[in-house]
């Protein structure tokens, strides 16, 4: 059972989540002759949130109707307001290769991370990825399992790790492989490493969805597929079996130096098959679909 | 007059900030005889902020008596929640050049930003900076001028930059020098950079105050001297004259690839003095002072 944040009229809700549907949690409550608390965040019903049981026992018996088609709906993202928005750079062999990098096992490194600005970067499900006319040409794709927290989390050991996970959602970790601030300045060793830095930075540049696998509802999330797909032709194709490190030890790495709160979300990396190595970017009027396999597809235009 | 958030028994407070004691915004208010709207952010009595003009008109006549003294209350970071808390690496010469660097002219380069996440790294004046366990050797302090942002703000130019400000407070960008995880790794090209930028996320590492300037007290933010001491001694002393890119060019840099909000912070880098360069860290017990001209002295002990 999928959770999912939608606009309804103007309000927000939250629903359990089908391909073609959402069932509100409001309604849902309602027939199980259960309370319902209105809200505007998924954490409480997600492992680790208060709510998360009595939404196990209402969904016991799921309402006939009440279902809103989803070209009736449209869809947020999953958390509205994370603290974090982290991200991983190279946590797949065959992705650091295709950059021209060389991969490490994972006994020989160490997870590289990185930052979004959550506000001006998340995108809904079906909202456009906005190229920015201060550097065009080179915007590229890259699907992600992002993993959103749902308890606050310190110093944790891997094998623990995975308790602290409310959820999975799929991230597009949109990136500008060519932003170039000053063409006329003097190179500095930096100045690669900062204007990387920078092209992941553009408004828009995180969409994020449809909707959230809750973690007690994923037996392994070490085994599912990831595909990205630009107007139909599949660009992306890979398994999370292929991160160097896993979900666990990320967090295991994170959680010793940043307590992690709930909401916060943790970007696992991409597989290989972006643009970048195959000469090919993102342009005004292309539909990318990022699809993680039990969790489904996110999917934006290009404007 | 310079403003602050504070706490009062259990209810965060706004008040008028004076060295030595806090005059609530609420008392000022109902001494002029002018209704007043609670909250906890300081953005709307900023330039760029809804009450700022009624603020104007109430401090007309500031109350006689209703001073809280400051041992009453405790301060907390100005801004609580900012959506973006982005900082410069090397905007002043003579600090790039003590870590060993060569720092060119402003024409012939480009703001290095980074990040750090906010809920965990901001720290209220008085509140600790702790050392941490997992890398407590090289922990390093940084005063550096910090930039509220009072209204959206997307491609400006550095001309019309500062109008966008809501007004200068003190940041510390507290770095670890030395976080290198995984001591049996392969050096991969990359690593240092992001040892380096790990190394500033660690909890409590942005103490944050004691208070705001407004921007429209703040005559010219290019002339404001910084001093940092540690227990009593002088360890950075500079002027925000010798930013290579003074605030309405970071600005002008910044929103031209992202959108800037109301309560984001720029943090405009540090003069030279840091400890790195001098073999001396901060330990358990140290006092560190960090004071901007007009703004006040932002206080924070190490444990």
């Amino acid at each position: 059972m999928r959770l999912c944040r939608f606009l309804d009229q103007s309000h927000v809700g939250l629903g359990v989540y089908h391909d073609d549907s959402v069932i509100p949690l409001e309604r849902i409550f309602t027939t199980a002759g259960l309370e319902y608390a209105k809200g505007d965040s998924l954490l409480p019903f997600l492992p680790g949130g208060r709510q998360h049981t009595r939404l196990r026992k209402a969904v016991a018996e799921l309402p006939q109707d009440g279902a809103i088609p989803m070209d009736q709906v449209k869809l947020l993202v999953p958390v509205a307001d994370p603290g974090k928005l982290i991200l991983l750079a190279g946590n797949y062999a065959k992705h650091v290769q295709e950059g021209g990098g060389k991969a490490e096992e994972r006994a020989k490194t160490f997870p590289y991370l990185f930052m979004k600005p959550p506000a001006t970067t998340l995108t809904h499900p079906g909202d456009p990825i906005r190229i920015p006319s201060v550097s065009p040409d080179q915007i590229d794709w890259e699907i992600e399992l992002g993993v959103i927290l749902g308890k606050e989390c310190s110093r944790v050991g891997e094998s623990d790790a995975l308790s602290y996970v409310a959820g999975y959602t799929v991230v597009n970790d949109v990136s500008d492989r060519n932003f170039r601030p000053n063409p006329t300045r003097a190179e500095r060793p930096k100045d690669g490493f900062f204007d990387w830095q920078h092209g992941k930075w553009h408004d828009t540049f995180c969409p994020m969805g449809p909707c959230v696998l809750p973690a007690d509802e994923c037996d392994d999330p070490q085994a599912l597929s990831l595909k990205l797909s630009v107007n139909g032709e599949l660009e992306q194709n890979g398994t999370t079996a292929d991160m160097i490190f896993p979900v666990a030890a990320i967090i295991e790495f994170v959680s010793h130096f940043v307590t992690l709160q709930p909401g916060d979300i943790i970007s696992t990396g991409t597989p290989d098959g972006v643009g970048k190595a195959k000469g090919k970017f993102l342009k005004h009027g292309d539909i990318v679909e990022a699809e993680i396999g039990p969790i489904g597809v996110l999917r934006n235009p290009v404007v």
